[in-house]
């Protein structure tokens, strides 16, 4: 391989109609910014959105890339969190944008992970009624996950992303190396959403994530791979359903228990973070599918053990202080499902990469389930 | 006309593709709104968004008759007035429609004039990324003008509606009754942009208006058919250009004239309401069309004669208070428009319902007809 090929990034496109753009992943992507942008756009001016740990890291690299290409940059700086995905911080963002006389054409551009993301593009798809909009992802969930699909939103009172917008971005630039600068636990989190995707329909890339994760870690050649083939999953459940009214549901894979956990620890992260709750909850609905007799036994222990290999937690003992009884984790996945007759929609599996939407789980069983599971 | 053709609601359908609907105008659909909403939509639950006065008045009835259709029914109930379109009423309705446990395919109502419209509708638009959304307009410009068209925002620091979206309603109900209750002040506010769809580019519906416009102030049949050719003009011109990136700027007749008159008097609508602002805003660029030798001065004196009869303001000098200079106009005039190169974009016209998007207007030639107008 050539110095010049190793460095050309991968390019996934999505394909949304007049919503269509690219994903472009590599390496060294920072510095090409402003040539990208200048390349794709008109924009003259653009806001960049991070947060005060990304920004300190990495937004003097990209504004001198933006500068150099003639592109004006007003930086909108906010704390770094889950905090700042409210309507309090969304009002500061969007009256900065407006400060910073950006036109309908010019562009914000989230640079942070997907709390940056989901405040940026929310705030991007209603200054003005629809500005221009760059995802530049720079944590391993944002880059797999969070930047790709268009859903963008805050919390309210009321839970988590309940306000917001299906508003797409007209680029997405994922930099695999500003990746180094993250702390490990926050790798492995994200990590969990890229294993969601071999587990949910790609067998093959779930056994190459078996044989390959070392070098995703470490920043080898296989990080922009596994970047690529994540985008392209969800680029690919997204485009056949853009708004959630079918298949995306199966993105949820290990979520439904997942987001019990982290509603039983109060969204604490210093107990659990959003990939370690998948993590364990992808784990659990294995098992569970085992138990339905569904799926084989050795089909979770096989997620387990690999999960447990890159560090992260895939047990419900792991979470550090106490839990709820399994009634009340139930209470919680009832409050997200709507319970219809006893019966719940899960997501389950036949196997490695053989997930489907269940509907008609019986509450019943998952409850004596999760019973059984915290007894040991 | 037998009694039931009279009660016959004129429909008006707005072509937007998967985003088309109908408006439905006429007399006594608040007592038929439950009906007409259950038998076009599968909602089970509504929140009518309102302000103190419109709800004061109407919403009993609204709700008596959703109830009777089987509708559940949750008041959000604002103050009445500009102040209301800001994010924090804003964060106030969306997260009342999320506490009303509404689904996605239930419906918010806007049940009020111009501000509940933009307000009610753009909270739809986020809770829950997008819910149903139906508007039913009870002050004459909602009904010729706000409720049509999608666009929905809130104000903030920077300006008039800078914050929002383009979010389509799926119904429109406009009862003609309601508008009895309505100020003679704001019904005559609302009769500027009536009359400005015939001067766009309808001259026999002028003509039509300069004869039967007292059928329209006092509710006989006419109100209906002024309301119904006023929204189909609107809608003309939204489905040719949706997110006016061309024709739609047309709607703004009137409109450059009047903001900036609006900016002077500091939006006090004890001195000014909008509808006056573009009546005198309506005189002006006809008087500087005819100064320009683009159109007849005859033209320009009988708009100013007819927009006087039904008892709107035709000149500036009639505004209560001092007014700034015409120099300051002028400043308020480029703020709004982006002066290119001390050119302008203004609607012009070349006669009654002539009207056009005339680039490169000098600012001179502007500032110069002020003065004109500000010494006399
Ligand atoms: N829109 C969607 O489809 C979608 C999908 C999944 C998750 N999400 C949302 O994404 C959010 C979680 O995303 P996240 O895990 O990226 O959270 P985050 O944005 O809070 O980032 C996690 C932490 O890493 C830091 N960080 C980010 N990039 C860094 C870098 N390169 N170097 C050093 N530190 C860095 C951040 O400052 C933060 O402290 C949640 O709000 C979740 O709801 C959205
Ligand atoms: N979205 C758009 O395309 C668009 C177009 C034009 C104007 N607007 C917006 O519309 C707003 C102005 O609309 P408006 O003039 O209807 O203002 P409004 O909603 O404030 O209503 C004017 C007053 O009339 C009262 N009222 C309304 N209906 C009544 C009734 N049936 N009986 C008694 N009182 C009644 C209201 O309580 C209010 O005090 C502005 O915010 C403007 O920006 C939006
Ligand atoms: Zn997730
Ligand atoms: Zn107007």
């Amino acid at each position: 391989m050539t110095e010049a090929s190793a460095a050309a990034p991968t390019i996934v496109p999505v394909k949304l109609g007049d919503r269509s753009y690219d994903i472009v992943i590599g390496s060294g992507l920072i510095e090409r910014a402003g040539r990208e942008i200048a390349d794709r756009t008109d924009a003259m001016r653009v806001a960049i959105v991070s947060d005060e740990t990304v920004a300190g890291l990495h937004l003097e690299r990209l504004t001198h890339s933006l500068n150099a290409a003639g592109v004006h940059v007003t930086p909108i700086i906010v704390a770094p969190g889950e905090k700042s995905k409210g309507f309090a911080t969304l009002e500061t963002v969007t009256n900065a944008i407006l400060s910073a006389r950006l036109e309908r054409g010019d562009i914000v551009i989230a640079f942070g992970g997907g709390v940056i993301g989901d405040l940026a593009g929310f705030a991007a798809g209603i200054a003005r009624r629809g500005m221009g909009f760059i995802q530049m992802p720079t944590s391993l969930l944002a880059q797999v996950d969070s930047s790709v699909g268009g859903k963008t939103g805050i919390n309210t009172i009321h839970g988590k992303n309940l306000v917001g917008l299906f508003y797409q971005p007209q680029l997405v630039l994922a930099d695999t190396d500003v990746l180094d600068t993250l702390s490990p636990r926050e790798f492995r989190a994200g990590y969990a959403e890229v294993a969601k995707y071999g587990l949910i329909d790609r067998p093959d890339f779930f056994a190459w994530l078996e044989k390959n994760w070392r070098g995703i870690f470490e920043g080898g050649p296989e990080r922009t791979e596994a970047i690529a083939v994540s985008c392209r999953s969800k680029a690919d459940v997204v485009a056949r359903d853009e708004r959630e009214t079918g298949d995306r549901a199966l993105l949820n894979l290990g979520h439904t228990f997942g987001h019990a956990l982290e509603t039983a620890t109060h969204y604490d992260s210093s107990r659990l973070v959003h990939g370690e709750a998948v993590a364990i909850g992808m784990v659990l609905a294995h098992q569970f599918s085992a138990k339905m007799n569904l799926a084989s036994p050795d089909d979770a222990a096989r997620v387990e053990t690999h999960l447990r290999m890159v560090g992260l937690p895939t047990s419900i003992h792991e979470i550090p202080g106490d839990l709820p009884p399994a009634g009340r984790l139930m209470e919680y996945i009832a409050q997200d499902k709507k319970v219809a007759r006893g019966a719940l929609t899960f997501i389950l599996t036949r196997g490695i990469g053989q997930s489907f939407i269940a509907k008609d789980v019986p509450a019943s069983a998952v409850l004596s389930f999760l019973q059984e599971k915290q007894q040991r």
